[in-house]
């Protein structure tokens, strides 16, 4: 016997390893630099032996996710919801009709960008985001996402996540890694989708949030949204965020604006190998070029850090052969 | 070849079973009413093709620390560390020998037990835990917990854990559960332990927690710990803190006092199979005996509700043939 079920083994194991070798976990990355330096990264810390070798439970990655993840432009998804929010609810609250910003929303047409201050929209999100419990937003954000579609494209929301992050992702994690959204979006926005679509599971999904209370409604016990704000998650804000969640330093980070500068600082600042990316909107054929000057997604002092010290730059243009993933 | 192999496999399997019906993965627990009720639970919700089975995501747990996984008496754990620090800091602060609560603290010998308010333990943490950074701080309580020894037992702290509790953690673990830790102590105090003593990772650790703040120390960045409260994870703050950390109700809760009511009628109130489990403290030779007069973990309403919801309450002395870990 010994000798045919050796025979089987090894037949076998060379079909794995081959079939290993073989898959390109990246198949919608070009061969550039980018590519070449993530599997160099992740084959630096994975590999027993190598001496920056990291055991499995503290391989934390970390990803923003407007514009990281997905499409930012022309408005932050959430900011479209907000607004949606607002229309709806329009009917329960006549004094909006002549009260800004509610009143500049409700009287521009769907399809057209409002332009609106940082106080505004928190007036606003505040406005859709509270007075219901945990639960019933869930359920809004969810109904919400199963049919909003992107006013430039049509697509559905979470159909221009990029293709290239799904892929990459998915890689990280078969490669032992934690991956995490370390998001300026509400965590209770992207939660209820972020698991279908990224495979992120609640509890890994950090991002600014409002105050909760525990209420009792009857002997049903209820979480509270209050129109109060409890963290911001965004620049100065996402090591914090990342410390109070998961209280570990990430060894690798991925964002695509300044946003995400201290996120990448505090990352690459670790002991031993870190990894820091930055996804530059450079393609305004297949997605949308901004970087230094755009009011969404601003990118300038994270462009000029990345060069100092030696960060990955993609290019969408020259590093993606796909963007979004192809129509189901 | 076909049928030795298919022998060869069914001898396989069969000592697999074997192993697996053989070996009771939870020693340490008596053949009481507790230990059906985890057992029967955890098959309900495991078990393919139950009416209440519960996918392995959803699969969460969560647990109390001082009084339902380690000893709380005759004062927290975390108590005795920040006097600890307070009597290392005291040469840089000479006020503090008049200055109340610190002079109370500094004139009392170390084995004995001292009487503070809220408020004044809120001063000694907030002046024992703050102005310095994550890392510094994690580093004074690795050193501190690798050598600070119960004032009655003599033992080690990490030696203070349950056993039976260690054995239902690693059960749930073996069963697909995520097991988080959801205390009133301090996030940043349990973290550097919790994962060689619990097998539970810094992002599955919520508790109590300080502000942090984001600076820049020449061009390395830090996150420094404020002398300001950010979030008490207690009462009815667990509920907020699961719902914020993990974002997805438990499907079962373990406690041990009033402090955890909120956290268990949480967790039971959503849908489908819940559990709820309080450890009641009624060994007075092996551990310590106290409930609804007791100034440390106080149970009074818990045992209550617990006979009316059908929770199960376990008498440490009935139900636990061992309480603390044998001596290594």
């Amino acid at each position: 016997m010994k000798k045919p079920l050796a025979l089987i083994f090894s037949a076998f194991a060379l079909v794995c390893a081959a079939d290993v070798h073989a898959a390109d976990p990246l198949p919608s990355w070009n061969d550039t630099a980018p590519k070449k330096a993530i599997t160099a990264f992740v084959e630096r810390v994975t590999k027993p032996g190598s001496p920056d070798f990291v055991p499995g439970p503290e391989r934390i990655a970390v990803f923003d996710n407007d514009g990281t993840l997905w499409a930012e432009q022309p408005m932050y998804v959430q900011v479209r919801f907000a607004l949606d929010r607002v229309k709806a609810l329009a009917p329960q609250y006549p004094e909006w009709k002549t009260k800004p910003p509610f009143s500049k929303l409700l009287s521009t047409p769907k399809e057209e960008t409002v332009a609106v201050s940082e106080q505004e929209l928190m007036e606003i999100v505040m406005a859709a985001h509270a007075g219901m419990t945990t639960e019933e937003f869930s359920k809004i954000v969810s109904d919400w996402i199963a049919t909003a579609k992107h006013p430039k494209t049509g697509k559905l929301y979470t159909e221009m996540v990029y293709q290239p992050m799904l892929e990459l992702l998915a890689y990280l994690r078969a490669n032992g890694f934690k991956t995490f959204i370390v998001s300026g979006g509400g965590i209770e926005f992207m939660r209820p989708w972020a698991e279908k679509v990224y495979g992120i599971p609640p509890e890994q999904v950090i991002g600014s949030s409002g105050k909760l209370k525990f209420v009792m409604v009857g002997d049903k016990p209820v979480l509270m949204k209050l129109p109060e704000i409890n963290f911001i998650d965004d620049k100065a804000g996402k090591p914090v965020g990342i410390q109070q969640h998961i209280g570990r330093r990430p060894l690798a980070a991925f964002g695509n604006s300044d946003g995400d500068l201290e996120m990448l600082q505090w990352t690459t600042a670790g002991n031993g190998a870190r990894f820091a990316l930055i996804v530059h909107h450079t393609d305004a054929e297949r997605e949308w070029a901004y970087d230094r000057t755009s009011h969404i997604g601003k990118l300038d002092k994270g462009l000029d850090e990345a060069k100092t010290k030696g960060w990955t730059v993609v290019s969408m243009k020259e590093d993606w052969k796909t963007v979004f993933p192809p129509p189901r």
